[in-house]
Parts: C-alpha cells; structure tokens; sequence
C-alpha cells in the first residue's frame, strides 16, 4: 500500500512566500482563492471537472514529519519560526466548488478556497497538480464515450503516463464515463472495476498460439477475452474457438484496419457458432477513432495514450488566483492582478446554470461585495453549481472513495445531456456555452 | 517523506498472465525483454532518454505487502499458489540499457530485461511509464535548452501535470538539461536546485506592492527575484529598485509581449543603475518561444506547462517486447509477433553508434543468436550503447541518486554536441541519424 504526504508536492515560493507573510502578519489575513481556467482547449466545447475527491484525500494526509522540517530547514527555506507552525499545519479554511464530473468553462469557479493566506497559499501547487492532470483526463474520456455510444471504454493507458499519473488517469477516466480500467493500484484504492486480457508476450512465450489459448483459459475460464494478433488473425480465431468452444468471452485486435477486422472476425465467430464472443479493439484509439468505428461490428474499446495524455490536450490550464483578503482594516476586499491577457476578476463568486426547456443556456459567475453575494436570489430555474467540500477544516466525506467516484460518473452524463446537442459533437468550435460575468 | 511499493502500478493483465504461466510453468522459460520506440514524435530529430535511474529506486521498493496480497486473492486476479510466489518476489533478472541523457532513435533497444517470464512481466507497465513520461520530458527539455543557449531554463511546471508526474518530471528536465526545478520534493528526494519567485497572490494579500517587495526581500535578502507584472510593470520596477537597492538580484515578467518588455525592464534596470539585476521571463514559453527571445536581454526562462506536457509529445510511445525466450527443449529461441505494421525483430540486441570525423553518423542494432552475438566484434570507433544496471538483481548504485543525475545532465550535452548539428535545429525533420538494424 501507499503511505506518503503530498506537503512538499509544490512550489518552493509556496513555502517562501507564507515564511515572508508569517514575518509580517499578513500569513493570517483572510483569504479568497479561486480556481478557474482561461480557456478551453482549441475546439473544445466544454471541460469535465475531476480530481476534487482526491484532493481532499491529499488534505487528510498533509502533514509535514521530521524530515521534511529538517529539509526545510537546512535548505533554509523557511525560517524557525515558520517551522514550529508547519509542525502543526492542518487546513482549517473551507473549501467549495463544482461537482466531479460537472461541465465547465471558461471562468467557471471551479474551486474555492477559503482560509488564511498562509494555509491556502500552501496548496496552491497541489490542487492545480490535480485539478489540471485529472480533468483534462476526464474531459477527453468523455468526449470518447460520447463517440462510443453505448459500447464501453476501457482505460489501458498506464503505460504511456507517469505511473502514479496513471493511478489518478484511471480514475478520472471513470469519472469521465469510462467503465473500468487496467490498473490494478487504481482498482484497489478506488474499488474500480479492474479489466484485463493478455499482452503479445504470453503468446509468444508459450510453444503455440493454441498452448497460450489453452494456458489462458485454464486461468481466467472461457469468459476471458484471447488476443488474436501475433500471429495470423483468421488462424487464431479458429485456434480460439476450438480451445474455449463457443462460449469464449471475447477477442482482441490490436492493430492493422480495425473496422475490416471487427467485420471480418464478427462473421467468422458467428459461422463458428461463436454469436456471443465479445470484440475489443485497441491500438490508439481516440474520440476521432472510436467515431469512425461506429458502424463496425466492436462490442468494447480499450484506450491508451489518447486517454492519459488528454487527447491533445495534457492539461487544462487551470490557474490559482487570490480574488478577496483582508485588509489592514480587517475588512474583506476584492482584489485582481492587471496583468496584460491574465487580468483576474475581483471578489469571491456565485456560479449557476441557466436551462431554457430543461437546456443548459448560459454559466453565471456573480462577483460582488459579501453583502451582495449573501442577498444575491438567483433565478428559480438555475443551478447552483457550487457545492461545499471542506468547512472549516471539516471534509465532508461523501465527496471521497469509490461511491463518490460513481456518482460523479452518473452525473457526467446527466450534466451532458443537459447542455445543447452541440456538446457532444466532434467538430472543432467555441464552448457550447457561454459564461456571464457579472458583477453586483 | 514517501513510501510506497510499485507493484501495483500496473496493469492487471501482467498478474494474470504469470498466473496462468505458473500454472503451466512457462512462468520460469528464461526471456529477453526489450524497451524500444518504433517512432520519434512527428518531426522531432532525436529523444533522450530518461527514467532507469528511477526504474531501479522502482525495483528496490517493489514488493508486495499483505494487504496487496490480500487485494489480489480476494479479487481473484491471482490463484494461491501465485500469491505464495509473490511473497517472496524479488526481481532476479539483469537489465541492460541506454544512459539516461543518451540520445535514443526509432529502434533503439533503450533497455533490455532478462529474467524468467514470470518476473519480466510484472515489470511492464512500470518500466513503460516511467520511460514513456521522464523520457518525453527529458527530450522536450533539450530542446529547450538548445534553444536557450547558455542562459538557463527552470522547472516551473509542477502545477500542469498530476502531483507526482511533477516530480519526476522536474528530474527528467535536468536530466535533459535544465538547471533547477521549483518543485520541493524533487529536491529532497534527488538534491536538486530548488528554485523559485513569488505569486500574484503575495503581491495582492498585501496594502501595497512597495510592502510586498519590501517583505520578501526582509524574508529572502536582496538577492531574490521579484515579481513585477501585477499591476504596472514600469512602476513595480521603479519600486523594487528602491526597496531593494541597486544590488537587486532579479525581476520576474509573466504576461505580455516578453521580448519588448524585457528589453523595456532591461533599459530601466540599467538606468536605476540595477546593471547586474537579472530578468527572468515566465509565461507559455516552449522551445519556439525561447528562440524567439533569444535576441532578448533575458538572464533565465521559466517553464512550465510544455515542459512537463512534453512540448506536443507528452509521451514515446515506448513498447515493451519479448524478443527471446528459452523453449521447451531449454534453448533459447528468437521469438517475433507479426502484427500489422507492429511486427517486432526478433532475438536479443547489441547497440552501438558508429562516428565520422567525431560525428555520429548511425545507430547500429545487431540481433543474432547467442552464440554469434557473443563473437560479434564492433568496429573500434563505435560506442557501446549499452551499459549494465542489473545483474542478477544485484543494482549497480551508480546510476541511482543525485550524482547519477547530474552525470546524465552533463552525458546528455556531451552526447547532443556529438550529434549532427541538425539535431539541434528546430525544424521539423527526420531523426537525425538512421537505425540500421541487421540480424548475424
């Protein structure tokens, strides 16, 4: 099992920066701090929100031990008194934000932190790490299993990602609408449904393709799917069905022209009698891919690279920006950088959806002064889309484990469904949205 | 600090196929592994290879606990009698491979594993993930640098990518060239530079941006760099010179057009008598960009999301084959699949790469059998590309830690500069050398 803090997963400023704020009090002014992207990948049309549970799984194990103060003494990052209050450190600000598996888009506020300067500044790093890698997973996972109808898609992208990346890709691709996933670390944290057949090797170490069918279903029984590409296709199907009979589960094609294989494989096990063997096919499969595969005879997709690496899109170039702290005065004040092109929206914020017959028209970011946002009424028909995680150091738990993790995958396709037809096409364009920023 | 065991960062299917093959017993056929790309990303003229150093921490942590036991029993993935076997597992194999920050090609046999079926398989996805990402970072990272010349480019780019992909990546960008990283636990684990500014946000917590300079050079000393672009550049520079004095170490830019304003904060700085405080630019940079600043005064670059997304190629698409294996008469036997367009080249490799007036001018692969690879005479100029890691499980430490890495950073230019001059070039093209594979 894993064991580890994610304290010193970030940026050394983090850790600078509260040691110079610790020094001149302003560590412990109240802060706002918001999590938002600028933009959607080109041609996207909507973003799918993941990675939130796991963030609060990395609140619970944030703690700093012996040898990471003496690290961050020696290295003389911080100074002793800083020290003394990370030996203590735990998150006591609040915590809210969209729903996993909840549609995003420009400017949506997809997380808010609340809290001290000093705690919230410390996460900074750590909740982009997440929010960045783990959403831009499930927004390519969606637009897959959108193109896959209602055939299922497998994660079997571990390899082609760093490997604890591929833990957090397994798990967002669920949340993202995937079905299961290879990764057996993923399957055991998250209880996800792990799946699997066999790689090329097992084949090529047995003495015959017929000897590793026989070796395979021995193991795994006839349900398990048999990997008919290393040698001659056509052979091996025929080798398949006269080891596991009829009732083998499945087959898997791994390369050449993946639609004249499915047909032609389809109709050599229905002569075979083999009318229920299921076919997957991989071999870098993406949304484009799986789209062009629609008309073929395909009962199940396992999808790699495309899938870990966000197909096209790696990460979602989302930022962590102070909007609100205390002043001097002691009293809450909106603030923005004016950066030229990165310009911040002032004040902590209120999100909603607005339906018109039951479709999603419009994302609404209302910013003001606390009193206004307290006596804000939004329209009946909007939802609010910021839920809350953390209250005062308090997480709620629900959002956490593998129930979590499936709730959010249901709601991914209820969300979608509710956005404009739009949404799940293929073709490149603007978000299928648009966010009002308004200000009271 | 970490702890953890790999040996659940995998696929499921790598489990259920040593399960099978102890139950059969081709779980102890002796085999020839082999780790290899059968492409460059489109247009890239070389890689360089990062990640074995990890590999081996990988393989020293990687044991099975009772709960991992306990999760694959109760799973089924595993019978009994296998997870009696994994109790004990050790990998008792030897490994052979490239150095990291040795340039790579289509078919170069990158690393090479050799060990029974049983304990060679568990190892797949592992090695693949930590090859597939270091190596993607490793290799956008020279890029970089190449481009940047003689000043120095820093990991900035922890945020853009999952929690611990960070991590390594900020050792692979040194590995591929860089100077330092921003990310902390990169620092402790492999003693890298730490590097790093301040945030908008520390800017905006306080009264003023004249307090904020003042507070960070009252925490970091004269000598920090200071982020300038919150509000108005040209003020922040006037300010920071006068809060800081002459002797100022540096400025940050974020936004905006870098080139123009460099050269604008450059003039100022001079004119404030500032002449030795650097300018350090931030913002989207990949390696076009800095090209593009190379006519710029810019002291250092800052890089973040292209470099930890593999600048467009977040991965190698590396594959992990089996090339050899002992049969059932115990001779070990040269063993192919014959995918479409996946077919591999049977037999284990030597590597070598042949020289020309100093230049590299071919990467030589050389598969045969036992027996005529072991009287197999290179040319005298050639250089053996394989170095041993493992020898019957027995690591060789010097490839692991802080000093390996700073050797590979130090291979890696020696290596480039032996290149054709091309492969420094940022047009696209082919690889810069051919690999010519031929069987004894």
């Amino acid at each position: 099992m894993v064991d580890y803090s994610p304290a010193l997963m970030t940026d050394m400023y983090e850790y600078t920066m509260l040691d110079a704020c610790m020094k001149d009090g302003t560590a412990n002014r109240k802060c706002v701090f918001e999590v938002f992207t600028r933009h959607l990948p080109a041609g996207r049309r909507y973003g799918v929100l993941a990675g939130t549970g796991r963030i609060l799984d990395a609140l619970e194990r944030f703690h700093l031990d012996d040898e990471d103060l003496r690290f961050l003494a020696d290295r003389k990052v911080v100074s002793p008194q800083t020290i003394k209050w990370l030996e203590n450190f735990r998150f006591s600000g609040s915590i809210k934000g969209y729903r996993e598996g909840e549609m995003f888009f420009p400017n949506s506020p997809v997380l808010q932190i609340e809290g001290t300067f000093g705690e919230c500044t410390l996460l900074e790093t750590l909740v982009l790490s997440i929010l960045n890698y783990d959403s831009a997973v499930a927004s390519a996972a969606s637009r897959m299993v959108t193109a896959a109808k209602d055939r299922p898609c497998m994660d079997m992208g571990g390899r082609r990602t760093n490997e604890w990346a591929a833990v957090a890709a397994a798990r967002a691709s669920v949340v993202g609408g995937f079905q299961g996933t290879a990764n057996l670390l993923a399957s055991q944290l998250y209880g996800l449904k792990a799946i699997g057949t066999a790689a090329h090797c097992f084949t090529l170490v047995h003495d015959s393709e017929k000897n590793a069918f026989e070796s395979q279903i021995a193991a795994l029984g006839k349900n398990t799917t048999l990997l008919v590409d290393t040698y001659n296709i056509e052979q091996a199907v025929q080798t398949a069905v006269e080891v596991a009979g009829p009732e083998l589960g499945g087959v898997r094609i791994d390369s050449g022209d993946l639609a004249a294989l499915a047909q032609r494989v389809r109709n050599q096990l229905d002569a075979l009698g083999a009318t229920n063997t299921r076919i997957t096919v991989t071999n870098d499969l993406d949304e484009y891919a799986i789209a062009a595969l629609q008309t073929a005879p395909v009962d199940s997709y396992g999808v790699g690279t495309m899938l870990v690496t966000g197909s096209g899109a790696p990460t979602c170039a989302m930022v962590y920006k102070l909007t609100e702290r205390e002043g001097a005065d002691g009293a809450m004040a909106p603030v923005m950088k004016k950066s030229k092109d990165k310009a911040t929206v002032p004040g902590r914020k209120l999100a909603y959806r607005s339906y018109e017959y039951g479709l999603a028209d419009a994302e609404h970011v209302v910013s003001g002064s606390e009193d206004k946002l307290a006596s804000f009424q939004p329209k009946d028909e909007w939802k609010d889309l910021l839920v809350p995680y953390v209250d005062h150091g308090q997480i709620d738990a629900q959002w956490q484990g593998h129930d979590a993790i499936m709730r959010a995958h249901d709601y991914r396709a209820k969300a979608l469904a509710e956005l404009p037809i739009t949404a799940q096409s293929l073709m490149k364009g603007d978000p299928v949205i648009s966010t009002e920023v308004s200000v009271l």
